[in-house]
């Protein structure tokens, strides 16, 4: 098993949750962006979004991300981003959804250079 | 009703949607920022993700974003976001996730200005 966030979800590289259940758990991102940046991830290894087909497992995650904003009290707003494949920027092959906010996040998308 | 995605939802405006089923719409966005720009509106009138509780409908909402990102044939990679009060820039106030591809999409999030 070499996936890091595979890693990161059974324990092997200890890591402070700051959300988790039975399917999910959510961290800090270690090259945060914003004041509050979370990174929301699910137990099962699913490379992406584009191969996300467990009804389930797609409301634990989103609900992770709901739950994660109260916690955070980003109460004034956030954003909620999942990233897939290469014309998404994805950089780590296991589906994560960023939780951002805690300041005011600028435009959803910026042409490309 | 007085909510533009509520009257989309119900049929009462008009709209080709690209994706429905019995707690979910997507269509196009009128002001598309990437060569697809989907939105996926849950038909239930939840303000953002920070309302969001329900896990069955938290799972149709993103499973529906996977099943637009295939049906647009966005296998290169795509991005969603969703975008929650003032912070994160909000502009119709009933959840919505932007489903966004069909090109390169650039940094994540930009320091505001």
């Amino acid at each position: 098993m070499t996936c890091v966030f595979c890693k990161i979800a059974s324990g092997e590289l200890p890591t402070d949750f700051v959300f988790a259940d039975d399917l999910v758990v959510a961290f800090r991102d270690i090259r945060p962006q914003a004041e509050s940046h979370v990174l929301v991830v699910p137990k099962a290894h699913v490379e992406s979004l584009w191969e996300l087909e467990d009804p389930a497992l797609a409301g634990a995650i989103l609900g992770a991300c709901a739950a994660v904003a109260r916690s955070e009290g980003l109460s004034e707003g956030f954003r909620v981003i999942t990233n897939a494949g290469a014309h998404g920027g994805q950089e780590v092959p296991h589906l994560h959804m960023h939780v951002v906010g805690g300041q005011p996040l600028g435009p959803m998308l910026t042409p490309p250079a």
